[in-house]
């Protein structure tokens, strides 16, 4: 079965994988990452695909994706500014990576690349529209539409996070107030729960107090039933809801995916997104999408740069 | 030269056209309509087509779009719902209107057919991702992706006036709070203005304390270099640039086209909302989208109609 090969470079971390031409992850390797000049992302992309065993002895894949946080030239293959990678400015990286590789390289937007996977292999498979959120540190978001990967005009489509939602809101590094990012990432997320927990002796008190609260604690402990952080999914998933109602209004969607850190809280998040979602739709409810976790979890990025390269190299024109 | 008929059948009037396959309109006629049964609908529209001049004693033409608000299922022909026509449920307009022209006849959504309209011969013309907004008693849209008409998964894209922008701002009928529609469609200038012209001498506000203020006499004072009126649209403006930078963010959009009566206002609304939304969109200039008038005014649906029509029916497939 050909494979591709499938690499995500990101602010804190290289993937690197071997993709089956369906989307199955036949070896996955992640290595610590600290950013960095582009010379070192190449040699850390390539130590980790000199690592990866490849099924019965395959010769190494002739193609590859690149997935890759920023603003992304797909067709000359240039990363043209990355805010992860502030020193990053029009980088040839499918050039760089092809020499260094031997295989034919193609570069994506990270974001694109895992809405793509979960599309062509994951919770948005067979779906014609739909919406791939990525809610961590930041939210990122990728857009299928009629079938295909949504870019936009200049790569930049999917936006999602700096979208406004709440204009008295908190102000954002982008120049808005109340985006949906500043409202429903880890950051927010901590933030509220540390509110909530003030004065209080649970363990996320202790942990807010200490410094030491993560998005994970506060999803973790309102899988347990806490009522502090129940109480801080739901409002999270209300407000991520009232960004899901604005895309449905907008982009009439069959399903939204949501994936990232912050979604491992499951349901507790999910679910009051839906219902805001709801309410605030009107029409009939056959008009509301599904909304979903994702489904390929830390090798999204991979696999849809895989897949997007496999379909670009081996499709003929 | 071959033409199309178009149609738009609204809540206050039918307007049907002769359109030519480039967009030109040969002749055009409005009839104001109270509302009413499919039946009054479809003789109100028969009545026009009756009237109309065909150039040259030309045959009527063998094809017609006809836009209307609401759900439309435009594989069957069918308007399952319209706000505007409580009373339509189901309603066979395709069917209908054949019947009584004689012309293979195609339904579309109303705002749907003007963005269409301002694609193929309006202020969008060339674009390849755009929004098209009409701005009057409330804020309609419509999106061409990829070069094409979007729809959505259920014919319902595009509804830009109802995704939030002000989670604490004003209940919207939708069941949202703070829709864009809410804030800077003709009620929420009129509300606006007569709040700032209270107690003031001007005509504004005489006009006002008679409620007999309308959004279009605020555009013009604007126009004519009214503070109050200037101050209105400003906010209005600002406002609205809210809602572009949102769409910008999550569509990445080369053009919007601002129309309808409210943007009759022109650079005293547009101005403001550029301004607004360049402040909230993060990275390069040439990121933004120009924001645009309209150009094909109150025939932009029966264009947009007559035009999907000459497509459907005369494209080999």
């Amino acid at each position: 079965m050909p494979h591709c090969l499938g690499i995500d470079i990101g602010g804190t971390n290289v993937k690197a994988a071997l993709v089956s031409d369906e989307g199955t992850v036949a070896a996955f390797l992640l290595r610590a990452w600290s950013g960095g000049d582009p010379a070192d992302a190449v040699a850390a992309a390539a130590g980790l695909v000199e690592e990866l065993e490849r099924p019965g002895g395959e010769a190494r894949p002739n193609a590859c994706g690149v997935g890759c946080a920023g603003l992304v030239d797909g067709a000359r293959g240039v990363v043209r500014l990355s805010p992860n990678l502030p020193s990053w400015r029009d980088v040839e990286l499918a050039r760089l990576l092809s020499e260094a590789l031997g295989a034919r390289t193609l570069v994506e937007n990270d974001a694109n690349a895992a809405a793509y996977a979960e599309h062509r292999a994951g919770a948005a498979r067979g779906a014609g529209n739909a919406a791939v959120l990525t809610i961590g540190t930041g939210v990122g978001g990728g857009l299928i539409l009629g079938g295909r990967l949504y870019r936009g005009s200049h790569g930049f489509a999917g936006e999602v996070g700096h979208a406004t939602i709440d204009l008295d809101g908190p102000a954002c590094a982008c120049g808005g107030t109340g985006c949906l990012e500043r409202l429903v990432s880890a950051d927010a997320i901590v933030a509220r729960a540390a509110e909530r927990a003030r004065g209080g002796s649970s363990a996320l008190a202790a942990a807010a107090r200490a410094g030491a609260l993560t998005a994970k604690d506060v999803g973790q402990a309102a899988a347990g039933g806490d009522a502090a952080a129940l109480g801080v999914m739901e409002e999270t998933g209300r407000l991520l809801g009232v960004g899901l109602a604005n895309l449905v209004e907008i982009l009439d969607l069959e399903v939204i995916v949501i994936g990232g850190g912050v979604a491992s809280a499951g349901e507790s998040l999910l679910s009051p997104a839906r219902t805001e979602m709801a309410a605030r739709v009107a029409g009939p409810p056959w008009r509301l999408p599904k909304v979903v976790p994702a489904l390929l979890g830390e090798t999204a990025g991979v696999v849809g740069a895989a897949l997007l390269a496999a379909h670009h190299f081996r499709t003929p024109a």
